[in-house]
């Protein structure tokens, strides 16, 4: 059992290709990213302790802390849950992060952590369950959604509705600058990530496994446009499959990645409800679009509505006031019912009436008949002929 | 001017017919009655001073302070708004009370008043804007809806998917006994009640004109068959016209007589959307059925579940929960996420793995490997080969 190296030189040699010349010439930003993405390649995405342990010492302490002695860590040591059980289940791992970092230098995949200038900051709302750093395929600025972000998830097995839904609100958020994230996957994924391209717009997919693999693998081409124009990104380390728990964590980084996040199309149990649940537990907004009670592929989105508060989303417009943005429309009172209406109801096109008549036939008093009579003159709606009042016959 | 004439002898010449025998051998009761009758001919629905002048006088002291000196009210006159103009809009209809009634018993109407045994009480919760009595073709037994009734409503012009769900809803929520309450009108209105006819459960259509008319004339037969069945109520008496403000007044009624009130498919501006407000300012229960955001008339639906809180419905059970009734499958919890998915995405149905490689591939301790194997190997879900752990392959 040792310590991993945590030398500038064997840094400098490993990081050659994943971070900016500037990171390799400093040596503790160069310290600091290296063993950050040691542990990438340490734990599981969602390690709490791994995660308490960076927050409280730093990522190159928290190395020595937890292959070290415990002395190092001192007090701290029984904030952190049970450390020992964690050093056991990261210790197996300690020969990985060779080959991973490889990996990556040969796919020339970028590394972007929390010290980073375009690193995403919204990440940071997972407190300890934050990712140590994100492998990232294409460009890094893409993270950082200036103009806001969007998740737009769903179903894999999506109807032509539901992807006909999610191309349009992805098209027309998209571009408007907002960055559209999502998973990359078949189905809503897929529409939502390709309309954000074909709008020129800004989009992100987050991966369960290293970023230089295409999963699924029929997504080449569709993860080489978004890396050409906005970026691939995971927190997993280059060379790691797609599994279930990685699916689930990886939902919550899109949820956390997003200023809110929109469910498309979902079964009843969909993975999709992860994600949902996730941006409810960050406090960010969750919208819903509703289908046809009919269809298998909205029933997730409904129970969405019923059971977790997530508020109904039928327009780009609505997911624009999901995000906080005015919403354009004014929202008009309900038609307002008054003397207006009875007055009108008493009135015929054909036969005139007097305002006595107009009185018995609306229930209102003759001098308030009166009185409205004189308004619908004004606008045209009501005429007074030789039989009496009516209705305009244009 | 006069007051309308409250005497036994006219009260029995005019109610004969309309009530039971028991009434017209009973005096108090037969002239209550008769001046709710009346009150029905002088004022349009919802005039909060007549209401309210009824509710504090009763029904025979209320007509005679109507039209006779305001010495007959004392004190009480100043809560009761503009009475002098109250006055002036109920003179003019004086003489119209003879009428209505005639053409009540012609058509074999029944007057059902508060006192009556089948007086829907929850038509009580509109306070002074109640109606005075109902005039009722069919049962009025139907009225009272023991098992509950619910409000079914929705566009004239339907879709076939909005027709297809309202009829569905309708038969399975008249199956079990409760009411059906709609309003006699096309689309919607008509394919829940048809759909509880022909379920044979109990359905009630609420008239905006006189029920001796059938509106629309096209629905003359399905309005025979709700009479037949159940019951065709108005509070306008008979002989009326229905106007724009019979058509919103008869909603508060339809909101009001329901205990829940579900709106099937409504457009942006839908008439269906003032039952919906009503039903929220009494307090009832609101639901919505959500469908295609590319259908018009589900503009309204959504509306109401954005910006009238309205729930979410898309079965006959979800309908049966908004009002109240036990729902029969339990709410499972989101399925939870834990080291046996882990574990499980670390075996293969090919490869044996030992301890240590699916330690290293779940990022788990060994030994808590070795504690989930366990429950695993229980159930059948990771099966021990020569080679290794590994899931089975049935």
């Amino acid at each position: 059992m040792t310590t991993p190296t945590l030398t500038v030189a064997a840094a400098a040699r490993e990081l050659a290709g994943l971070v900016p010349e500037s990171v390799l010439r400093d040596e503790t930003a160069l310290l600091d990213r290296y063993a950050r993405a040691l542990w990438s390649t340490l734990t599981e995405p969602g390690d709490g302790v791994a995660g308490g342990l960076v927050q409280l010492l730093g990522p190159v302490p928290a190395l020595e802390a937890a292959f070290g002695s415990d002395t190092a860590l001192g007090p701290l040591a029984h904030d952190l849950g049970d450390l020992e059980k964690a050093r056991r289940r990261w210790r197996p791992r300690l020969a990985d992060g060779g080959h991973a970092l490889a990996v990556a230098r040969q796919a020339r995949v970028e590394l972007v952590t929390p010290l980073d200038q375009w690193w995403p900051h919204r990440l940071d709302d997972l407190g300890r369950h934050a990712p140590h750093c994100l492998w990232v395929r294409g460009d890094p600025r893409a993270l950082s959604a200036p103009a806001g972000a969007i998740a737009l998830v769903g179903a894999r097995a999506a109807s032509f509705y539901g992807e006909q839904i999610a191309g349009q609100l992805a098209a027309e958020l998209a571009a408007t600058g907002i960055t559209i994230v999502s998973g990359g996957a078949y189905g809503i994924d897929s529409a939502a990530h390709h309309a954000a391209l074909q709008a020129g717009g800004p989009t992100v997919a987050l991966m369960a496994g290293g970023v230089e693999r295409p999963y699924p693998a029929g997504h080449r081409d569709l993860l080489d446009r978004i890396a050409g124009r906005g970026a691939v990104a995971s927190e997993v380390p280059c060379g790691s499959t797609p599994t279930k728990w990685r699916f689930l964590q990886r939902n919550r980084n899109i949820a956390a990645l997003a200023d809110a996040t929109v469910v498309v199309e979902a079964g009843w149990r969909s993975g999709t409800l992860n994600t949902a649940g996730h941006a409810a537990s960050l406090g960010r907004p969750l919208g819903a679009v509703p289908g046809p009670v009919t269809s298998a592929t909205s029933a997730g989105c409904h129970r969405l509505l019923r059971e977790y508060d997530a508020r109904c989303v039928t327009t780009s417009a609505e997911v624009r006031e999901l995000l906080g943005f005015e919403t354009g429309s004014p929202c008009e009172d309900a038609s307002r019912t008054d003397d207006r209406t009875r007055v009108l109801d008493a009135l015929s096109t054909r036969a005139g009436r007097d305002d006595a008549d107009i009185a018995r036939r609306s229930g209102l008093a003759v001098d308030e008949v009166q009185a409205v009579l004189g308004l619908l003159s004004l606008d045209g709606t009501a005429v007074r002929s030789d039989t009496g009042w009516r209705r305009p016959t244009h």
